[in-house]
């Protein structure tokens, strides 16, 4: 049996929502709508009949045509160019853990590589035993692993510094996906190159225009870090990395190489761009932090949220959102509906998986008030996600990336939900 | 650390092999290819440049053009028509245990219905205090849950009763899929009415032109069924009944009811056409055995395959599977090489979710002579996998329905597979 958390809607609550503003109801009681009876329910509508539309229509399915506006969006001001940009995952429009793989967000330094996985090749180079090249083909004769894990940008939310600016959990905070990837332990790649004992980082590549590349530490490298080749089932999506990827779980996803073609192991850093002039955290004093490599504790409401008010008057309302860290799982959530004054549990629904997205929800009675919502992950170390303000406090007001900070929203009496800060 | 049931993949072993067939070799020394360097590694590739896709191009994605045949497919003299027929997902393709929303079989008895979300309703009706009906947004404000559920056609293997048949897993074994659902517990719908005492049984009953329904027991309708919204996080796909279908956890996909527009409460099942004259299992002495509802463990070998060959030399070599049962979990799977003389433990990959698909591997190093290839699953319940003589047995030979037998593949020399049958 579930433990509703948040207080379960019953038939009287649902009877007293509707008869104290008139709102729409959940159950409508068929012998009152005789009179008036709902064209819906009594009418034959037009897919009640055969249409002829078989199995050969789609060999690979699409969404239905009313759900034409459930799709990544782009900022066009946030980024000089729309290649070298980033689209944004519609977090509001979804639900359960699992990003479908046609919604994933995008980020992209030299545009979409399509890669001909014939005649794409995998180098292992540096301070090992045996410099190796490896064909998709040789690939998948390592054993493989499946994991679901979240990809968070280090720049999710990073325009939320300042104070609220983006009206959408699409845009504050859909740099984020979260899939079930299968893929080959990277370990066991460098165990057959051999690294020599001099080697405590590797650089990781891209195929890409950008040739995109970071460092990461040995350590991680032979933890729990894969060479991806799928993502919930099916191959990589291209503007994913096909035909293979890094996945370094709880890490930000810039170091999540894609079109991955080589791996070279050193004993220092790389110092590589995107790990010096971009992807920094730029701090009060005016020096850059760097190698802040770990997703912290995060979360936000997706429902209500800008993009998807209320659509409903008073009486039983849910709220619902994500969390997730990259230190592990997240067994609590709080919710406020008071701007922080008085908080609850939420309900944790679906499976807890270490760093993979978590589910939350939230029912009460809406009393129809204006509602100012947050919400607040605890993770499995105990870290608690801090708000805006002690993140500043810590680090000044220049940074970008890595804000973790607790998301505002304000709903109005009409539903209508708005991003706002508070104090 | 993962323990390896089967045999680790060794530098050594992946050398050996090469050496005695001269076949492609998983690690390639660069300084062994320095007489004859490998294009695909010194030559800068097409999509190592700039290329102007940028994150305009797919608002929603799609895979890859190199992936173009890995979809849905149907076999043509099965059914009378390809309209109120059926199409297979594409086992041999995929891994991990997440099938994509694009490539979920597809089985339906009156073609696709293209449901307007805004007009459809939902109605329970029958032995209740209320009759009611409910709205989309009426249902989005009761308490939803998250599962990953493999959904199995009764039939899914039907061919098979009479002998090996149909050359692929897409074909034999493709019926079947497993996503996460994001739903309503029916059971509070089903309170929300109000169950008569004398109410028993519930009918379910579809939007499209076939009206399809079937009989489900209350004890059932009130444990683990769902009314779900959404698949692997976006809304359901039109072909898995947008916007609403039934989730009968564990059940013959017949039951799941797709575009599901009413819940009748009865004292009695109804013994529809899809309970009576389908969907029951004849047996040898011409009684047609009917209300078989759970779908027992079951495993196939999805790589190697007759879709998937081995397309490497001897050494090491990957097998992989997938197993579930409508029972619970699937803690063991069993793998045979030898047709059935020698059995050994498969290594499960994945979480280990009730009622769920789970993903096994097993990895051994290829002499290169011919394989019989076998899997057998055991469940949580203690149930083992039977074969199919031991189904005839049992049942006779004139059934289609739920057949669960152990899936021969035999490998040969060149690394081919065949669908065959030994006794």
């Amino acid at each position: 049996m579930i433990q509703y958390k948040g207080k379960k809607p019953s038939r009287r609550s649902f009877l007293t929502g509707a008869a104290a503003a008139g709102a729409a109801v959940a159950g409508a009681t068929i012998a009152r709508a005789q009179g008036t009876p709902d064209p819906a329910i009594v009418n034959m509508e037009p897919w009640a009949q055969y249409n002829g539309v078989g199995v050969d229509a789609a060999p690979y399915g699409v969404p239905s045509k009313y759900e034409a506006d459930v799709i990544r969006r782009n900022v066009p001001w946030l980024t000089a160019d729309a290649v070298s940009s980033v689209n944004f995952t519609p977090l509001h429009a979804l639900d359960g853990i699992i990003t479908p793989n046609g919604l994933c967000f995008e980020r992209h330094h030299a545009g979409v590589a399509e890669v001909d996985p014939a005649e794409h090749r995998l180098m292992i180079n540096g301070l090992v035993d045996r410099e190796l090249v490896f064909t998709m083909a040789d690939l998948l004769r390592f054993p493989r692993e499946n994991h679901v894990y979240f990809l968070e940008c280090a720049a999710n939310s990073g325009m939320e510094w300042a104070g609220a600016q983006l009206n959408g959990c699409q845009f504050t905070h859909g740099m984020i996906h979260n899939v079930m990837y299968t893929g080959i332990p990277l370990r066991l790649l460098l165990a057959e190159a051999g690294i020599k004992t001099a080697g405590t980082w590797i650089m990781v590549e891209g195929a890409d225009g950008a040739g995109m590349n970071r460092s990461i530490p040995m350590e991680k490298a032979l933890d729990d870090c894969l060479i991806a080749f799928k993502q919930n089932g099916e191959a990589l999506r291209p503007e994913q990395g096909y035909p293979l990827r890094l996945v370094v779980p709880g890490w930000e996803g810039n170091m999540w190489v894609k079109w991955i073609r080589r791996i070279e192991v050193g004993d220092q850093p790389w110092y590589a761009r995107e790990e010096t002039s971009k992807y920094t955290d730029l701090l009060a004093n005016g020096q850059a932090r760097s190698f802040t490599w770990v997703m912290d504790a995060k979360s936000v409401i997706t429902n209500p949220s800008p993009q998807a008010p209320i659509t409903h008057g008073p009486g039983p309302t849910v709220i619902t959102g994500v969390a997730w860290s990259g230190h592990g799982t997240i067994p609590q959530v709080d919710v406020t509906i008071d701007g922080g004054i008085t908080w609850a549990k939420a309900r944790m629904s679906g499976p807890s998986l270490d760093k993979s997205m978590h589910r939350f929800y939230y029912e009460f009675d809406w009393d129809g008030k204006p509602l100012l919502l947050q919400s607040r992950a605890h993770d499995s170390t105990g870290y608690v996600q801090p708000t805006k303000d002690q993140l500043r406090e810590v680090r000044g007001e220049n940074s970008i990336y890595h804000n973790n900070g607790i998301q505002t929203w304000s709903v109005n009496e009409q539903g209508a939900a708005e991003n706002v800060e508070i104090s």
